[in-house]
């Protein structure tokens, strides 16, 4: 039987700033990858979306990103494996806290933007990552991009990783994710961009965008809530999915 | 027998800052309050501090500040218990990550500056930070001013407290410390400050401004490790208590 | 002949936050309060703002708050008149550049949120503000709740004042707001709060909450564009001061 | 005749943070790079600082980072140009407020660390710092690393540009500095450091780390003050180009 399962950044509001639709995208994922107060939220945002995560039943992991408010954690930055470390150690420590305090278990891990995109490419820093969460709680998942050095890391470090792919993305011969500043870089057909995921999930295989097959494992499929159009497709991609034949559910039962 | 810990902020260092002199206070006391990345350090820096505290085998405690890096959490905000909650307990758990990592406990949690000082005259600011503290882990000890409403909070939240006296601040009738603004505030003569700690531990009295005898408690008494002048000092109260028969240990093994 | 400035406060997204409906409120207003980068705003912000205000012909007034982006500036913080003084000039001096790059030229300065509200209050702080204004360009005007201190403060330093009132808000005897937690401290009628409005103009008084009337001084009315009910307030307004023969004009060409 | 600028970084203190001997270093330089609150720097010590110059008589100029205070503005960062030319209008007019107030005008701009050497070699970048120079006030001076992309964005801005050289670095042999990591990096003796420092105000050259004669411009000379070992290396520097009959001078006076 195959199964999958659907994950969502939430709680990325800040202060006075509202962002995402998060009271509307939890009922429809199984996962949420929560932000950390660095490249957004803050104590008061990650306690209200934790018990909105309980409330409605679904896992949560932490989202930890670059200490870049002004920039969403989206900009590259080089910092070192030690420096990445001690901000995953705090960033899940932090949002732990929320967990402990409503009686939740922390399920994963997943680093957010470019801290996620760089760790990907560069085993140093995907390895000072995962020893962070090894060292903090060897029972938590990596969740990373298919065939990264982040799931190369994970392994190295003895944790479970979690291999998510991208529904909305066009993919790289080796496996990466193609520039969004690339043309094709992003699967604008709704049909095409669910087929290509049940094929992921049930075949293990996607077309790159040079049109050569390459392999892939599919734990996890990135969803977004922001918009009307966003949710009506994360609620296609479910219709399908459990028309296919495959389960929706948390990584924890998959694992 | 008498019994005291000697307790001193720690880790406030910040990325290229450097602040304090960790390394030479830390074989003088048996208590560390480090703090957590808001009004001072960073993740690399608690990691450090963490490790340092191991090393030497004294113990911990989380030291959470306002959010107010530029003003190093010494100037009064106004807000909410809410707030005060969620603040305390993402600094909690951000301290605890480093704390796990190096296979520590943590002891205790004594807020910082003007998070200390407001705390201990508002019931309901200090109450938010004791449900946190007893929502994280009920087992740690909150360190607050002797008799403020934080030990009142603290007790009906059923955490242990542990009532903090000062060396070298004079105290008003009330209990509360005499603002620095005002003439008499600190305590210089070293020989006097040292009498009057003595005299806090055995006959748990201090002689307050105005020439009466109140009553405190004396679990932890605060030192400070910045400067020559500062350490000689501690040494100097260690020498003391040890001639009195007063027993240096840690918060953990008193309460 | 009656003539009236309508202010409101713009740019206040950031990063990838955004807040308030520029694009909608500027065609209503004859004056924009700028965030600075402390409470709200970033450069990227700033600079799109002022480009917007150039183009639709209004004036532009810098915006300083606390630094206390997590709280959108709305906390009391305690800061020394010498805090307040660099905080103002160091603003202030930010915005001028993207003026400056626009051709524009800054026409006054309207403190933000608590830091307004504190320093009407508080002499000394609103002094801090006024010596930098003053200090920077003695041209630019302070806008400032009528009657408060920061008026006063302007006049002893020099600086033509403005005088706010609120449409929306309930007024104590002594001239100050009736705090929000306070019943009866939003007018919530519409005609009647456009009734005040209009007395306040023509008649230079206000019914406190006590029921007695206080004289007060409306050089500008400030209003809001968050909303489409806000919008609607902001064009009725409009529409009963020029039918009441109020010109609605720039402070720059009032005072 | 031969002429030279000594300039080096100041006011990087932050808060309770002291960072840098500015008061001994000020004697022996003719311009002060100021920091502006993104890698260092905050309202207060800017103020400090500029009033220290004013009083000391030497040219001041920003010092923009990035917005990284975590990381001393030392770390790569992907900004776009948009963002370059934001953030150095925003840092530019902040610190411009405080010398208007103290009556001096600023002399030029020099952005630091990671900016400054990314801009090195990004000519889009280099080109977004120097349009922001020039909409604020074309006649600022831009210093840079000589021969860099800075120099030649900063002529198409009809900017003037300063050529800055290090005494302490080795060069490569298309004129960027050997990166701090490779072997022969830092040119540690220090008889020879001056030895090259006054070759390439003579004869616009020095030997690159491969043995090779490369040209160069030396209108500034970059130094430092943290330390006594720092400031005796500057006060040989100045016996040493006053011996070689080398005028020092601010770059106000040269170009």
């Amino acid at each position: 039987m195959y199964r999958v399962d659907l994950n969502s950044d939430l709680g990325e509001s800040f202060g006075r700033y509202t962002l995402g639709s998060d009271d509307q995208i939890i009922p429809l994922i199984t996962s949420a990858n929560v932000a950390c107060g660095f490249h957004a939220s803050d104590p008061v945002v990650m306690k209200k979306t934790i018990e909105m995560a309980r409330e409605a039943g679904i896992h949560v992991g932490a989202h930890p990103g670059y200490p870049d408010l002004m920039g969403f954690g989206r900009r590259n930055m080089t910092i070192s494996p030690a420096e990445a470390k001690a901000y995953t150690l705090y960033q899940i420590g932090a949002l732990d806290a929320f967990c402990k305090a409503a009686g939740l278990e922390m399920q994963h891990v997943k680093p957010h933007g470019a801290f996620y995109n760089m760790a990907a490419k560069d085993y140093k820093l995907a390895h000072g990552i995962c020893e962070a969460i090894a060292e903090y709680n060897p029972k938590l998942i990596l969740m990373a991009l298919s065939g990264s050095e982040m799931i190369r890391a994970a392994e190295d470090c003895g944790l479970r990783a979690a291999s998510e792919v991208f529904a909305d993305r066009a993919y790289e011969e080796d496996g990466t994710l193609v520039n969004r500043a690339k043309e094709g870089a992003m699967i604008t057909d709704e049909d095409e961009a669910i087929a290509r995921v049940v094929r992921m999930i049930k075949e293990k295989k996607v077309t790159a965008i040079t049109g050569k097959d390459i392999p892939l494992k599919a734990d996890s499929i990135c969803v977004h809530g922001d918009g009307a159009k966003a949710l009506a497709f994360v609620a296609k991609i479910r219709e399908t999915l459990t028309k296919e034949g495959i389960e929706i559910c948390p990584l924890a039962q998959m694992l």
